[in-house]
């Protein structure tokens, strides 16, 4: 960490800062410019919160060189983390995960289909929301409980482990038998939320908030990883920006840049970045390109009758179709 | 609500489409154009959820003419929501509130000195921070309950009404003494906390999220007085975009839309907007040059050692000099 | 296009309204609904300027239901459009081009070493800088007329064609051997340049600006073909969003959005997207999964020497070994 | 500048760069930490280009201390620019500069009556635009060189300074009376036009671009300048965010920072900002609020038959109501 120190200022001021950072730990280089005076901190910053240092008088600017977060880092874990499911799946390092299922869970015949169906085609873990953040209070608001129950019965059935989002810590007995604790992009930095799903042990897959920075992603991730889970999985899921001919940007750029932070494994959520289910397809096979550890997509079966995002759903034929497509092209990206 | 539909669309789709429409209680409106053929919804689809429209396979495209929002929306409620609390201090309507105190809550000695100074200067309520949602889980995270406790002494002393922020639902009975709830901008859309303020009649200060529409600002609101608390006061505190020179944009009209979107009265947070002391003077001139109802400062009376946020706090003398120059220029906005 | 109005308008203003649009010569067609009446405009609108309705008091919004660009619309030319550049080359329309070369042309012996590295990894087209739009007028400004000689001499030793980026009017008459003229980014809203660009024949590579909606390059491209030249190929390099991890955020989307808006080709610049060599790869594969017509890439024998962006070009080996993974992926793509 | 070394990189490798650095005239201050290498350029970097640094291998970051812009830096020019037009008419250095007139001139009558009407207000410069920078090329262009002429008149009868919009180097010598050339948001980084405006001597008014930072903005008016035009006013006009429930999102924290960061005088444009006119009245007094240098308004004596933006217009007796307002809030921020 650098601290640039403003223009004319005092040396007690200078002296008081040092002897601050000093208290902290750390060692403070000095390097008197023409026109800047730069303070070297040597010792670990990761975890250190520079605002506390910004706030004397003598500070122009924090020019941070280590990265805030530590256990997410790659520098300190080279190794690919490989998340394992109970029944054995395993995300990442080389591990393609194909998640599938329906926006939320509506009717056993609904996810038992879906679910027979996708399995089929390919995927190995089965998707279904139970209790859905919606824009609007009068949107469905997902059948809640029921829906897990329906969710195990075809987890049950088929034998393919089960994702479903988690919005409230109160909710957290509920998913004691499903396999992946999903946290939705509008809760990336509910703090609290993250806190409770790190004191448990239940894999997180964690969505890129709207707005958040690869930084901040990284930072909610060690949020659940520094209360000692060390599970998680990242999602890119697209990002606002000035373009509104479609829902969100894919950030593609995400998944080599992730890779190299971090050693988490990266999946990406092409059916809610575009929003349109004649999308999905290109973006899945870009994001095959780009070399993510994994797709989660949307999958219903009667998308016209859907409670919610049947436009962005693919149907199980569809899907089929695509599926076919994606293991292609991740043969090809083998011999790549 | 206007529905396009797409090209060379069969004419059993048309009317399985219209018999959906129907069947929700609108009348539909045919335009067939040379290129296009346009469904409009007759009736009230401020609570109509789009996307179930949107899975039909002939719909292209659904164009809102109606906000999704009625509670929250000035064509509904004309006169402007006046919230008044507990010791009569009103906000909205012409009664402008000045919000201050130091950003987390740190010992007796400093909230109650900061409190008496900025009560000399003419603040009408006091903030202080308990919960703190820090974006690194190193960084100091608020003293909690006993913050609370020493902001409830403050308000004992100096007899201002006082502000905090909650982030858990859990955390609700400790707040049972103060007098407004903020919701802070990570959790604009945790649709929980939403909810469970809206079963309770505290006024509640909604920080608009980093990268929240009005729309969307307004649908949280809406998802609070849905459930039956109408006090909800707005908070502009800076949007997220490309520029970088400073912490977050701050979104100056906001203000006037808001205004003419919504009944709720809006204030404006140029502490955190900015992030910088120096610029929270020319920030709340400029709020109050476009009609704020408020602002939110934070001052400390010893930004060097405050716990967090040190940098973006003004000192008392430096509130007091720029609390006289806001009450200078709300004068001369009277007789604009 | 439809006209929604103000509420409470007198009946003489819609008349004046409907008066003038109606001697526009469209049709007009009225929905007076409980609480909103709407104007529809029967007719084609794909050339009417949409502000000059919303001048009128009584206009509140303006709706588009007809895209405002036509000669680049696929509505209207639905098959794709194939550029040929004068050896037969052909770009768009399942004719994929691998555009390769230098960010600037320094020396006569670099020119030609690249050019004959890269065309023996595949590419088929040569770029090479002579003059170069840079943020600082401190830094290199390219080698310009003296530049295009050499890329002429290596077009001749070659026989690969050649693109290179075109400023400024007046720079016109020197791109006379130049195959394909690009336009930069920041230039893509230059108007009198694209109106220069499209009365003359030559095939154009249309850059997106950093901010541009999909709607606004097209528009800078209907500049260019009202003025009678179609050969546009139309360039994704990376949009301006809030995340400053990397360079740009390459849209990743734009490809199969743009191929269902236009006809016209659609190529990326992975170099200028992400700013970092080692990005270029993985996102070019992923372009290549989206189904792009074609990659620009700049490659430098020299990266550590090179006068401009040396740390996003790649060394011809490493070119080559891209080269590859893209067609060998270009391939699985065929079966795809 | 700070040059940060990646891990692992040879000795030789950091040789060869200090060299280069050192061959460039700087010292260079290395300083070994555990985890990271840094070296510190002494000297003045401001017109150093930091990309040809960046293409070492043995770099993995740079970090600019100093700003890269000299002649626009208020650290080189603590003093105020203030800008002097022929008729002595002053901007900056506290002279406030009340700019008006049509978005396009369309007539003798209407543009003579616009002026007169907004002298009287207490504008004290005209503007009126000739060559108009449209989206769609079907859109209207503005009447060119005989608005020019026309504008001319208006400000021999008026004797009001005038400001027109200038789109193209080859427009130059048309521009001869005029008193302020503008450069327009697209035009922010056409730097060969920035270039010949810097090698004339009348003042220019640089419109920020829609996606500009404060440091681009600087750059390009480092450009006029580096070309030995000292006499250039910024234009805060609003920038591109994701929100789209205004045109554009005005910037007004852009005010105060580039105040800090340049001595050059910053007026605002509140009618492109919003394009809406019943936002330009809280905007302009926000801006005020905010210690604008001056304002740039669109005044139109018939806004329903304006030939382009006439929604976003003000009638003269709106503006005069606004300018008196403008007044009383400079009055009182003068003892603010």
């Amino acid at each position: 960490m650098i601290v640039k120190l403003r223009k004319n200022v005092k040396v007690e001021q200078i002296e008081k800062l040092i002897g601050f950072i000093e208290s902290l730990g750390f060692e403070v280089d000095c390097s008197f410019g023409e026109n800047t005076t730069l303070l070297g901190l040597i010792g670990d910053t990761s975890g250190l919160d520079s605002s506390i240092i910004k706030s004397f008088e003598a500070v122009d600017e924090i020019i941070r060189i280590q990265e805030p977060y530590k256990r997410a880092n790659r520098k300190f874990h080279p190794e690919d983390t490989v998340v394992i499911l109970e029944n054995g799946t395993k995300i990442g390092g080389g591990n393609f995960c194909l998640i599938a299922g329906p926006c939320s869970v509506e009717s056993e015949e609904q996810i038992i289909e879906v679910a027979k169906r996708v399995k089929d085609s390919g995927a190995n873990i089965l998707r279904g929301g139970a209790f859905k953040p919606r824009t609007s209070p009068y949107s469905f608001q997902g059948k809640g409980e029921v829906a897990l129950k329906l969710l195990l019965k075809a987890k049950e059935i088929t034998g393919l482990p089960i994702i479903s989002e988690i919005m409230e810590i109160g909710q957290l007995p509920l998913f004691e038998d499903v396999d992946i604790l999903q946290v939705g992009a509008r809760n990336m930095q509910n703090f609290d939320l993250l806190k409770a799903l790190g004191k448990q042990s239940k894999p997180v897959l964690l969505k890129r908030g709207l707005s958040a920075t690869y930084e901040e992603l990284l930072m909610a991730a060690e949020y659940i990883m520094s209360e000692g889970n060390d599970n998680v999985i990242l999602c890119e899921r697209g990002i606002r920006t000035f373009e509104t001919g479609v829902r969100n940007t894919l950030d593609i750029t995400a998944i080599p840049v992730l890779h190299e932070k971090t050693h988490l494994p990266v999946i990406v959520d092409p059916s809610h970045s575009s929003g349109v289910s004649r999308l999905v397809k290109p973006l899945s096979l870009a994001s095959v390109g780009a070399s993510c550890d994994g797709l989660i997509i949307e999958v219903h079966n009667d998308p016209e009758n859907a409670l919610c995002d049947g436009n962005q759903s693919l149907r199980p034929d569809e899907f089929d179709d695509m599926a076919r497509s994606i293991f292609r092209l991740k043969e090809a990206m083998m011999v790549v």
